[in-house]
């Protein structure tokens, strides 16, 4: 090689870092999927949703999850094991009731919002005033809603990708301030779900700098549909909100780490993982205990693998998630310095429905390589496809420095439907459906290891959820 | 007539009134079974359920409901309208929360049982010892649970017919005594549904006289689920249960009556109706809004329609089936007098499922009869089954003094999902359904109203539910 002029090492360089897998490593990969064992993953789900059940942020429960996964990072024989802390604002919820008060008194089914603040000692009792999407809401008259709650009625549509969401969730996150802005006393929004359940979805919401902060809560579907035929009759309807949610301190928890070192490059890294909080409603089986799971027995598979991949497969469970990507935005700045060490990232964090597809988020020289995975994955039924989808959240803040990421896309036909809800259970969850990730993230995992170089880097794509 | 022998003349009598309908009969049901307006009855359950709510026997609601009644009625052009009062014990519900407190820290959802007392002031803690049936916890021996919480985990199998129910309803109804034969001071239940979702589905328990009285709870499926993995992992595990229910005093309420006046038998009555009361935690719109706006939309197309029948249709919106049959039971006491004019009943207390049948407890003789309905029913896609079936809960106490009963019998395989719990609401209903359903009560009570000559009267059945 010393021979070669520089121009030309770059080239080959190139061509170099994007070459493809020999066929032995097919084959390894190919033994890999084939062993993962049925209902792994399934019982790490029961354990944690049994043992710990809900974990929210900062919880005496959040501390005790975080001692569970290291636990178990431990009996399933990672090579190493440590955790990372993080800090976030400490939200608390409280108690939560509403009720119609005139003319048709009955109660409605509520849950506070993530972030908001509470109602104070009294329970607020005021007129109802419904829009039928925040656009509505920003378009009222200032000063219009003095007095009054606002009621966001916007309806979310259920789709394969959930791309419903993104749309959907703008009344939840930004209703209470955009309310405000309006005069309003309070914000209830219809929850953002595609179910007609009777639970209501929390999630978290966020207050825009300089604007009233004002309490924010989510009615079930059906208490959305009954608040709207109420409204729909004529004469104005009162409604008294019971919120003791606060915002006060500061959370730790912890991203709990769980390396499988690999066997010639093992400062490098691929990450997967799951997101150990869960909002504190349900058990946080679908959200996000199948992630942890999937990608904990991901890990175990590949440890019971005959051959370690060239690079570190790293399984990270990462802390508070659902209250703004705390504990992934305080990786990536821990882990600034390695940044370019991680290469390649996935999350699952999207329920406990089947793969249908591989995308990845890496420069079109390497994409032959993604083809090839998806011949592993074939006999899975997921096939490669080179444009669309996006990173998970906790592997965005990476993603945005530049790391490559790659996406098992999930079917979250019926995810939307108990999301953030008590309804959050392992009941839920189709242990074969997870099986079937076990392997595609072991796959993925393992062959990104074992790649015959990095994947380069990329620019920031759009983040996903 | 005159010259004919007495035992001729008793013969013939029994041809007579046996006689099947002539055919402008049928011609005129079938007139009346296509003027159904569609909507109709889901209309009325949209009124109650968005109006009134949850309207459990002896609240405030119920009271709004009785008036509700009284006004839909008159609205709808009844000929007489009245209520008549019944009383019975006074249930509370209160507060209710559970947690588990050791090993495995968490809440659990559940709800206190009709007719429950309560835990008292402080929360009760106690060891949860699990049983898979009631059989299994009336084998235990006596003294074995003191001290302990009876945890009884039955299982309800699915069914068209919810024939599911009888079995699984007995840990309901008797657990608590049972439970508390061995020494137990509390009982919890799974609950009584076919559902997988974490709603608890409350009902009426009772206590054994002579047996001391312990607070009963009904936990979620999932949350049954939850403490028996609990439970099979070998640690002793510990419950707190905060239960604020009370039975104190004496509730009232009122059976509401609509009549449509028969043109020449007015005295004479076909009873058809569905309860109005409902369990607090819906909006009862299956349980049973759906029977009252099923059995007042019929009235409402009878009414419409250009021919009355000879006698008297009266649509009964029950009072209190939920707590007990008080309604039906003070009912067929105040009318002892004149319960062989009640010709037929039937009862919608099954849900908004189609009707997939029609059966009747009659003497054989009649059932020609039934036949005839039938073909006018046929495009209903409603056969004539001669025998099973039963008389629906709220008939039972006439039919038991003789009362020939006839069933519209429901797809119910739903039905057992979300009955008696808060997902009890209007989603859970199809209006297409439910005008078959119209259709099919008008033709019923308007030809057993035109019939031929009555029923007879018939020794009692089985009561259903």
């Amino acid at each position: 090689m010393r021979s070669i002029p520089a121009f030309l090492l770059a080239i080959l360089s190139v061509s170099v870092s994007a070459a493809d897998y020999r066929s032995e490593q097919l084959v390894q990969a190919a033994q890999l999927r084939d062993s993962v064992v049925p209902g792994a993953a399934h019982a790490i789900v029961e354990s944690l949703t049994t043992e710990v059940g809900p974990r929210m942020a900062g919880t005496e429960a959040d501390m005790r999850a975080v001692n569970w996964a290291r636990a178990k990072f431990a009996a399933l024989g990672f090579d190493e094991v440590r955790i990372e802390p993080v800090k976030f604002p400490l939200w608390t919820r409280g108690r939560e009731h509403a009720e119609v008060i005139a003319p048709y008194p009955q109660p409605l089914r509520i849950t506070a919002l993530g972030g908001s603040i509470g109602t104070g000692e009294q329970p607020l009792q005021a007129e109802v005033v419904m829009f039928d999407t925040l656009a509505d809401l920003q378009a009222a008259a200032d000063g219009s809603l003095s007095g009054k709650i606002a009621f966001i009625n916007g309806r979310m549509e259920r789709f394969r990708d959930g791309r419903g969401y993104g749309p959907a969730v703008a009344q939840r996150g930004n209703g209470a301030s955009e309310a405000a802005k309006k005069g309003a006393l309070a914000v209830v929004i219809r929850s953002v779900g595609t179910d007609l359940d009777r639970f209501p979805h929390t999630g978290q919401m966020r207050y825009a700098e300089g604007v009233t902060r004002i309490p924010a809560a989510a009615l079930s579907v059906p208490d959305a549909n009954l608040l709207q035929h109420m409204i729909q009759r004529g004469q104005p309807v009162t409604l008294a909100l019971d919120i003791g949610a606060e915002l006060r301190g500061e959370g730790l928890s912890y991203n709990v780490i769980g390396d499988i070192r690999g066997r010639s490059k093992p400062e490098e890294v691929v990450v997967i993982g799951g997101h150990l909080d869960s909002w504190d409603l349900g058990t946080g089986a679908i959200d996000d205990g199948a992630g942890v799971g999937i990608t904990m027995a991901a890990g175990a598979a590949i440890l019971a693998h005959a051959q370690r991949p060239l690079r570190t497969v790293r399984v990270i469970a990462w802390a508070n998630e659902e209250q703004g990507l705390h504990g992934a935005n305080t990786y990536a700045a821990a882990h600034a310095k390695e940044i370019t060490q991680h290469i390649l990232g996935a999350e699952s964090d999207f329920g406990a429905g089947r793969v249908y597809a591989l995308r990845a988020g890496v420069s079109t020289e390497y994409q032959s390589r993604f083809a090839q995975i998806a011949e592993v994955l074939a006999p899975l039924g997921i096939p490669y496809e080179p444009t669309g989808g996006g990173a998970g959240p906790d592997v965005g803040p990476l993603v945005v420095r530049g790391m490559p990421w790659a996406q098992l896309a999930q079917d979250g036909t019926d995810y939307f439907d108990t999301h953030h809800t008590a309804n959050d259970v392992l009941e839920r969850i189709d242990s074969a459906a997870l099986d079937q990730q076990v392997a595609a993230y072991a796959v993925l995992a393992w062959m990104a290891a074992d790649a015959p170089s990095d994947f380069g880097r990329v620019p920031p794509p759009v983040v996903a959820k």
